[in-house]
């Protein structure tokens, strides 16, 4: 907005010059009305959406969180293969630990005492029979081919395989499944939140909550909903989902937990909010390879010789999702947010204005 | 924009007095031209770039995403160590299970029947020995110092430690590597996104996937590519990389599944995208403690003596990473980028022809 | 800005006016002083505040990572339970491998020899007797009621519960912990970052970083910045924890790794910068539950009949978090800052002018 060639004779004078548009004020109610309206509009914007709704005065920061579970609880189960039988979290539990998720057995088909041997390969229905398979399938067999044809029933003969013998039936799980208890199997989850740019923590174990209560309490949505301590077929059945029908193949559930705070207002408003949700697709129409289930087997050595009892276990993996943001007064982007919304709902303004006189 | 002192007499005239620029037409045809190509880039602007590569008018959300894994193959190997011996996905797949990714063994040293018992040092060439460890290094050392000096060979005594003897020798992995079949292993990769903002949910297994067709596809980026089984060494070959030298000292790979949908588009052509890409740094010039290796034991009790099997395996961990953004029709970004667009352009505008009129 | 009614005869004549405001110009030292001033304040908040503060200039991407670990180390425990007995890493790391995170185990009770059997309830002095348990909380019972009572002691009796016998006794913690040696034990941290919207690499392993230096180095903030093995009592000490106190009952600890890269500057500048942070809880005040700790059970078999050794492990979970964002220069975040900048701080002049003025 320097002057240009007309004053350049005294740059200091040319350096003070100020220059602004001509006003026109125009006296009339009608028009008055119209721009006090409009204006009234900018104002409700900037109070209501920016202010109000989009907290545009805040500064925000997302959360960073630890998890850790602990699941309790005991089934018994009584099968041909293995008896009667007691499984406690030491056994259904695998692995041990892992981040933000852990993965509960509740079905399984159990190999037991297999050595490593020739046997004769099982005859599948599907005639998925190894000795037919094509160069790229022949990894979906149990064992590789010696080349001989055994007897593997009175009445049939198939491929000899060098495997794990005996070979895995693929049967389908038990329904109902084995450890339909898991449904009373309580897990705590112990999470940690940190907003690292207001230099906020806070856990999920609240102030109030104590030891003893800690003890026996168990998670409801209206009687205890600051128990940090969930029955897993409370999880499923908030998800809408039947326990007993997904124990029987697995699936993967969500347990989210939101953490959105507000830190103007007093710490104890910030609170962690659950919801379960089930991740796996269960829609019957679209439905390939459904539930969720993972092969792991046993060790063991008797004389020099080692054997194993192998395991197709079906279960429920729960992953924790903690989302979160947070936000605190700063000057910076209050100034900014209120700064764009004039400007903005200015221009819109006087546009309004400029195609309004030409009428 | 209220009055000041002039005309304070009446409040209510004053509020509705409208104030604006007195304006000066210009009636010039390289003035008007230049305007109007100002403002045919400001239009440019909004509708190129804000509108159709930024897709200003779209609200956004990030994905969040589940994923499962399984793989199939099965591996022979031959070693004087174990004999003739078979892999299958219970054997190479540890832990059975884990969040977003999965390791497969692909090469092994392993030291057989070690138990609790005290026995000579293995002699290191690198001059490792344990007798001349300062302190801070000393917990590299295979076990505890008795303090002894034993014979370890005809030739040579080294220090006696109490360990898991015999001591792991500290070999070179094999090359080629044992389970150079992993190759032509495969992996089932399950993965269910969702955009909670829009509340839609996808999988990977897409609607026109049936289950025949999944029980015998392979990924191929040309010929089958919603397939969601890939061949192990075509996710190397992919990021290319050579399956068979990455497969000795092991590696860490990336699968990376990239979901943009415009859900203004009909659902179907939103369509994850599949990449590869190697993880780790394989760069010959600056690499110190190549590849990727863990170490794990299989415990083993006869008689009340426990034994255990120590291998350290080499393998390759696949990492599964669920990227992506979708856009939707919102009014609310609409008007704020139009109206931020305008607002920049028309100032430069502006600005340009403040320039021009001086000359 | 097209003309209204009054000069549509020719379209072409109208299309190519342009209107401007009149402009005045005040030719006054105070008011043009003023004016000077105010558009310094807009220059430097756009230099100082938008370009060099908050990089405006510069297009930004976040980081993804790629994260192995790997820990070495040997303690010695003498219990009456397990005599003399070496730990290695296959022993202490649980499961042997996790994504961005590892387990170390610090303390432990073991429960050996347990089988499937019938066996006295463990009398517990909080009254926790399975006998007189609720409904709800019978899952928290070593095992299934057989409805008897027998002799526990030669004074007390107690429910016969069918479980795992003998039963895990519910002991607190050794203290000090049993490998308090952990301490000394160091892991590797192999850590590669990528920027994909500047095909940038970088791991953490530093080019100038040779093999023979990172066989015998210890990070050290000072005297050894760059090397990515780490001791773990230094990790405790740095975060402001006693590693000894820390490892009687667990937590869980957070290595964070930040890579903040400007590449616009040379990339040698890019480097990461750890800092170490206790995740969970330790205020007193509010600690129920506190610690860390994971069941877990080796599994042996002797004649057909299996028996295990379950085993309450307590230790340090780290997590290994990495952040980042990286900047270069960019026209279009430019252009967009610059024009923002320029157009609120305008206005903010322009209305600090129209009050002055009316003054």
């Amino acid at each position: 907005m320097c002057c240009g060639g007309r004053c350049c004779v005294s740059m200091t004078q040319c350096f003070f010059d100020y220059s602004t548009s001509k006003v026109l004020v125009i006296r009339s109610k009608s028009v008055g009305t119209l721009n006090r309206f409009c204006q009234a509009v900018v104002l409700a914007y900037i109070i209501g959406y920016v202010c109000v709704l989009k907290k545009g005065y805040q500064d925000t920061d997302t959360v960073i969180s630890s998890v850790t579970t602990k699941v309790k609880g005991i089934a018994l189960t009584n099968t041909s293969d293995l008896g009667l039988r007691i499984w406690d979290v030491a056994d259904y539990v695998i692995p041990p630990q892992e981040e933000n998720s852990f993965f509960v057995l509740t079905n399984l088909n159990i190999t037991p005492n297999q050595t490593q041997t020739r046997c004769a390969e099982v005859s599948v229905d599907t005639g998925l029979c190894c000795c037919s398979l094509s160069e790229i399938l022949v990894t979906l067999c149990p064992g590789v081919q010696t080349g001989r044809c055994i007897q593997f029933s009175v009445t049939e003969k198939t491929c000899e395989v060098l495997a794990w013998c005996p070979l895995e039936k693929g049967n389908d799980p038990p329904d109902p499944p084995l450890l339909a208890e898991a449904m009373n199997f309580t897990v705590l989850i112990k999470n940690s939140i940190r907003y690292p740019k207001f230099n906020f923590n806070k856990r999920n174990i609240l102030p109030h909550v104590n030891s003893s209560y800690l003890s026996q309490c168990v998670f409801n949505r209206t009687t205890d909903p600051d128990c940090p301590i969930f029955r897993l077929g409370d999880i499923a059945s908030e998800a809408g989902e039947d326990f007993q029908t997904m124990a029987v193949h697995g699936g993967v559930m969500g347990v989210q937990i939101l953490w959105d705070c507000n830190l103007d207002m007093p710490e104890s408003w910030c609170m962690p909010t659950y919801t379960f949700r089930r991740l796996d697709n269960k829609d019957p129409d679209n439905n390939v390879a459904p539930g969720y289930n993972i092969r792991f087997a046993k060790y063991y050595k008797n004389g020099g010789k080692e054997s194993r009892n192998l395991v197709k276990g079906y279960g429920i993996r729960f992953e924790i999702m903690v989302f979160g943001k947070a936000g605190k007064f700063n000057i910076v982007p209050t100034l900014l947010n209120i700064g764009a919304g004039l400007a903005l709902l200015g221009l819109v303004c006087r546009a309004f204005w400029i195609l309004k006189l030409y009428d």
